[in-house]
């Protein structure tokens, strides 16, 4: 395979040559595989170069800056993703993420579940050196206050070292694609005080405040927010286990919809409100566009050796664009690099050999 | 202070006496002891009787219904609220938990803080035999779809045997107060499959299934809710940790508030959204009261041997009011007997000796 995606490469003489390349896992988009492949088009159109993985009569055909691999087989929707990949080499999740691994492609999105993305991820692109787990990190659209949430979802049981590596590796992340020069980085907790929360999060927030005390440059350590606060803007970054990232991230998108159709229901219930529901509507278009999850292309997965880009399967071809620009751009501005300088020079990353850390991959996902 | 206050009992001939007592701890509110002394006197008129704990010279004079006793000392700011209620037998809400331990009143409420109700509830009024841990319940203003989430913050560390206690108390409020004859009880997770989420709830929704499968009469156990179901109506009581708990109810309420603001302000963008907001404004009024979580009159704390509410510390005296009427008619309606023979019949009852509950009560809470 390798000699020949080699031969078959994106945008050779093309003018995107100085582009790293995206490989992209098309199975298990809701609106399938077409859809996935008609976002490409979208970013290739702004110089995105691209491998597509699915099933070819689907995905139409290569183009200026793309390129297709017939990898029909998805495990998408598999109940046991690493299973899945261990069992079924020639997935295209796991074809795509080989594609990185062997540097034929510098990142790596996934249409598909994010387990079998985190999988294929672990066992072929591998974890950094030095980090004890991937971690999915979503920037979260809240209007004024953007937010980038992590872990959310990719851990469900982590421990206190977890927590403190995901404060650095969030903080690289936000440094590097939203410019903030030094993030705010909090601890998602059930109270501000230091002493409130979990054991869990009590720990990683002392061994925080530990850091902070011996000089942190990296990020700033503003300690606990509660849940209102992830919404407030009271940090850039914060940090949570997967599952409780997962519940509020859920829950944020579950409440918003539930406010603005009960908003859409009050502007249906008299002919008053109804003048008044077409009057304001334009304005809260604008509104609306802010809060798009598809605007920012999904979450990343940070921790690996290259970096991915999980959107959600729902995303229309415009936010499968924005997941494949944002891959690209991170993969140039070596996302995976700034985070692994700021944990070597905080002294978190892990020392334990590596063979140790393929194996505690977790079974269920 | 038995004796004195079994004399100045409230309601003794003027025709409430045959409602159960409610004692008020009204120090820790935030608007002070003065809005939770007027809520007071609201739910008098509606028939409450009542004991007000708190500065004599803030509560006003007694009244129809309403008996005052002088407990100027408040803990409800104490960060190790156990401590406090040890070491401080004359606070307010150590004085009105010892009078429903006493029966002069039959119910607890508790405008300040959780943790202080929480540990004088625990040292004096005491767990009901059998339950582990007590919980907090907060109905959920949910439109159309209300829903119960428990813990939401009185456990920030569980084990299996309570999420599954706490599906019992949550089922036995819901059936007792909301009149749901068998309430549907999900858990929290990461995922609807049975397999996701962490490993304790993994093994709660192992033991509900067992219970389920062996024929449960206490209500229907309809599996893992995500952070979206939990506001679509998917389950009438939703049980889990009460750090999550916490933190979801707190995003819940700040996602609520920051998507309402961001219709305000599209509402004040333009001049045409102006004449649009004004016009749409009277139809939202319903909506806003109906979410507003005053209606509700707060938390209910289950699993003392009797039931507590716990109103918001920042509630006006609308919603005081309705958190002693909540309480009144939860004692008279014996929300704490019907979860106890519920939890029997289900063998869900705890075996060992009380005094090993006493001795786990967490420093920290």
């Amino acid at each position: 395979v390798s000699s020949e995606q080699r031969a078959r490469s994106p945008g050779a003489g093309d003018g995107h040559s100085s582009a790293p390349v995206v490989a992209v896992d098309c199975n298990g988009a809701d609106l399938g595989p077409a859809e996935v492949a008609a976002g490409a088009h979208i970013a290739a159109q702004q110089g995105a170069r691209v491998i597509l993985f699915g099933p070819e009569d689907e995905l139409g055909a290569p183009g200026d800056g793309i390129d297709v691999v017939h990898a029909p087989l998805s495990i998408a929707k598999s109940s046991d993703p690493a299973r899945a990949v261990r069992a079924n080499p020639e997935a295209s999740i796991v074809q795509a993420a080989r594609a990185v691994a062997q540097d034929q492609a510098q990142a790596l999105v996934c249409a598909g579940g994010t387990g079998a993305a985190l999988a294929a991820g672990l066992f072929n692109i591998k974890r950094t050196r030095g980090v004890y787990r991937p971690a999915l990190a979503l920037p979260l659209p809240v209007p004024g206050h953007p937010v980038t949430l992590l872990d959310v979802g990719a851990n469900v049981e982590v421990r206190r070292e977890h927590l403190v590596q995901f404060a650095f590796m969030g903080a690289a992340l936000v440094r590097t694609v939203f410019g903030v020069s030094r993030p705010r980085v909090a601890l998602l907790s059930n109270g501000a005080e230091a002493v409130r929360g979990s054991l869990l999060v009590v720990e990683a927030h002392g061994e925080l405040r530990r850091q902070a005390a011996a000089g942190l440059d990296a990020f700033e350590f503003v300690g606990n927010v509660e849940g209102d606060g992830l919404v407030a803007g009271a940090a850039d970054v914060v940090v949570t286990d997967g599952f409780t990232g997962n519940v509020a991230l859920k829950l944020m998108e579950g409440t918003s919809q539930r406010v603005l159709s009960a908003v859409r229901d009050a502007a249906m219930s008299t002919p008053r409100a109804k003048l008044g529901g077409a009057l304001l509507r334009p304005a809260l278009r604008g509104f609306r566009g802010q809060v798009d999850p598809e605007r920012q292309g999904g979450a990343y997965l940070l921790g690996l050796r290259r970096l991915g880009v999980v959107p959600h399967g729902r995303f229309t071809r415009a936010g499968f664009a924005q997941a494949i620009l944002r891959a690209q751009r991170g993969a140039r501005e070596d996302i995976v690099g700034q985070t692994q300088r700021a944990l070597r020079q905080a002294g978190a990353l892990r020392e334990a050999p590596m063979s140790a850390q393929v194996a505690s991959l977790p079974e269920r996902e």
